[in-house]
């Protein structure tokens, strides 16, 4: 329970914009994933930096725990409030400050989204490459260092984010980086705090690389017999360094989940989705490659299009994949893996994820980021239902030990949050004492949504 | 001066490898620029993880000074040894450790140089594209957070290590990243220590990012009558998004310096010097743009081939500028600036620069990384004049300002070291302090290259 103190000193100057709620405070303590609601005292929704400062001020001087929040889409519990607190949800702050057309970059504010953004610039032919499932924030995608599906071409929020605005725990404003390209100039706090999950710092303003919308977009789709033959295409894609944009890989239980939620009609085996951007000449000369390249690999059905409405048919099934698995088992709940392995150890690490899954009593779809050489196995649980949680948490741990085991990482895109705690430190070992370091020097009493990527 | 106790310790594991010589302490205590030699104590050459680790854990309980050095090609005074102490040359670890082509990356030691690595993986249609002037090692590229010409369209050292290992100021050794092409797991410490200038850690190995070689790679050559006119060309291409691989900007004076140096007889005029990667179609294709965005700002004589030997005439005037222009005056030494700026900004930023150096009496030829927004003034100054040094620190930090006032940074790629630590605080303020928390945090008692990015 928040002092009256507290309150009242939030009150005084953001008004009917704090909180207590309990509908509102319950919303607030639960992302979109299985785990389970912890809600903060109370909410915040600030408008400026400046009365971003003021809320943290308060916050510390009563070492108040401080989550921030932005869309509540997160995978891991990156937001439930362990200990109570003050939620401060950034959503209201979603003025897009400025879009420099000329240098390909903008600064926003972080309750800007994505789909915000990119309706905005798109008469100036810019976009912003970075495109979770979700409706998420600008801001919580870059607390995450999210990336999506044009990360193989564009990079993921840690190559796309120029700068930052950060309210740090003691209530001081810092800005890192600059709008120049690249910098030599010191340590790199922009990508210390792209990633940081609120525990360094609030994002209150963000410089973003933007670019130029491609002079043609051709969508493919093509199928393959096994999921080794489609990866095995992702692979020789990838090392023929065809600067592909988008290469997304669907095993046969997700394409069954899209046929029913969609109404197609797709044959129920691995499938490849697939974007080009380029000139003319060279979009054509990609597909041309990628085709190849397939067809050595008993790639079938190749689809291929420049047509908006046409493009768009071709990625339905992968537009609604995640919403479409869930809907596979209704009312059950997402417990999503994340991992990414070196591209050479793909076919492999999915092919025995599929034999675990397999024997297992689970519903499991399977999809991913192929190019990147991450996916993951949507298990559908009953989150009421503990026998469930833990067969998923052990062929999830299986998972990460074997994406260790091959130099990849715990996580891909979906952060560490509550839920991989154990996993990072299997992860980075001593490294994570590292983490806890940098934290203690940046938040000496913990405040900042204390109790995740490290542990309480 | 070195206690005797630390000295036999250091012999008694290395023997040989450490020295107190003067003449090689002496090496040891000056970079490639007009900084004054600050020779260590001792010098040590460790040839692995381990005893770079013995000699660090010596040091510690001993709190000596500890300056890692690579190739000693740095221009920012970053291995002066302030305080004196022990420098850790690690030209010695130069074992390629292994090459991945498969996944397109490699481990190395520290000492490899780029030049090593380049020759080693391009067998195997690799490459490594960050390429300083000097022949520095990978070690000190990635401790400085280096660049060169080809980050406009591959980055820098920040886009271009996955992963290291690092030796900490108590002796720990750290792994951080992973092989995987991205992760949201945990603070980035990669990052935190690419760019970290020996002030952190120390790194032991490196796991990098490789690219294919492309399938043509193509040179060109364009004058202008006008740097204006040359730098509009370089904005309009990269809003064209054209994915250029090179793009060199070279003013009179220094295409002046290497009409002497290498006996060309170029004209006498700002000049582009580019290099286009992929396939036969698409490099013509860019070539094609680009030439007709020249022609709409007076580019005249545009010479382009693909041929090996054709392309190296065609650079050559590039390749060698840095020597050519500390040739014109013998004896001197380069105060080399380094600011990068939004490219909207890089006409007006260059225009009021030259302004600035035509008015003063110094020598200071001009040219950069136009892609970026990168750009160097070579002041050639006599290192025992003080007054030309004065004059030479006035000009630069007219040029900070300036850049800083255009959002943009004081170093693009040669870092901080001694030699910007004031435009470093210009920069960035209140982040230093927290560069400054993190330093402490990690290297509580500040033996790790101590003096350099931040004051003693």
């Amino acid at each position: 329970m928040l002092k009256d103190k507290v309150l009242q000193s939030l009150v005084l100057f953001l008004g009917d914009r704090v909180s207590t709620a309990s509908a509102i405070c319950t919303r607030h303590g639960q992302d979109e994933s299985w785990h389970p609601v912890m809600a903060p005292d109370a909410v915040c929704f600030p408008k400026s930096t400046d009365e971003v400062t003021k809320v943290v001020s308060v916050c510390a001087s009563n070492n108040v725990p401080i989550i921030p929040f932005g869309a509540g889409t997160s995978l891991e519990g990156h937001i439930a409030a362990l200990k109570g607190g003050v939620c401060i949800d950034l959503s209201k702050m979603t003025e897009i400050i400025a879009v420099r057309s000329e240098d390909m970059d903008c600064t926003v504010q972080p309750g800007v989204t994505r789909d915000q953004l990119d309706k905005y610039i798109r008469d100036q032919g810019l976009f912003f490459p970075i495109d979770p499932g979700a409706e998420c924030t600008l801001g919580g995608m870059a607390a995450t260092r999210a990336s999506g599906t044009n990360a193989v071409r564009y990079g993921t929020m840690r190559e796309n984010v120029l700068g930052l605005t950060v309210v740090l725990a003691d209530g001081r404003i810092i800005t890192t980086g600059s709008r120049a390209r690249k910098s030599a100039a010191g340590y790199d706090l922009t990508r210390l705090f792209v990633g940081s999950e609120g525990g360094l710092g609030i994002l209150t303003e963000l410089v973003l690389r933007l670019h130029s919308i491609p002079e043609v977009i051709s969508s493919a789709v093509v199928s393959f017999p096994t999921v080794e033959d489609a990866v095995n295409t992702v692979i020789a894609t990838i090392q023929a360094a065809v600067p592909i944009a988008r290469i997304e890989l669907m095993d046969e239980v997700s394409i069954d989940a899209v046929n029913r939620y969609s109404k197609l009609s797709l044959p129920v085996i691995p499938h490849l989705f697939l974007e080009f951007h380029g000139t003319q000449a060279a979009v054509k000369e990609q597909a041309e490659i990628f085709s190849n390249l397939s067809k050595e690999f008993s790639g079938q059905d190749f689809q291929w299009s420049v047509e908006p409405e046409e493009r768009s048919k071709l990625w339905v099934a992968r537009h609604n994949a995640y919403y479409a698995c869930l809907a596979l088992r209704p009312g059950c709940k997402g417990l999503t893996t994340d991992v990414c392995v070196p591209i050479s150890r793909l076919a492999e690490c999915i092919a025995k994820t599929r034999l675990d899954v397999d024997q297992s009593h689970l519903l499991g779809p399977l999809l991913g980021h192929a190019g990147d050489g991450n996916f993951h196995v949507i298990f559908l649980v009953d989150p009421e239902n503990r026998s469930e949680i833990k067969e998923a948490e052990r062929l999830h741990d299986r998972m990460v030990e074997r994406a260790l085991a091959m130099g990849g990482t715990c996580t891909g895109e979906h952060g560490i949050g509550l839920g991989k705690i154990k996993h990072l430190q299997a992860e980075h070992g001593d490294g994570v004492d590292i983490m806890r370091r940098i934290k203690s020097a940046l938040d000496p009493h913990n405040i900042m949504n204390p109790g995740k990527m490290l542990p309480l």
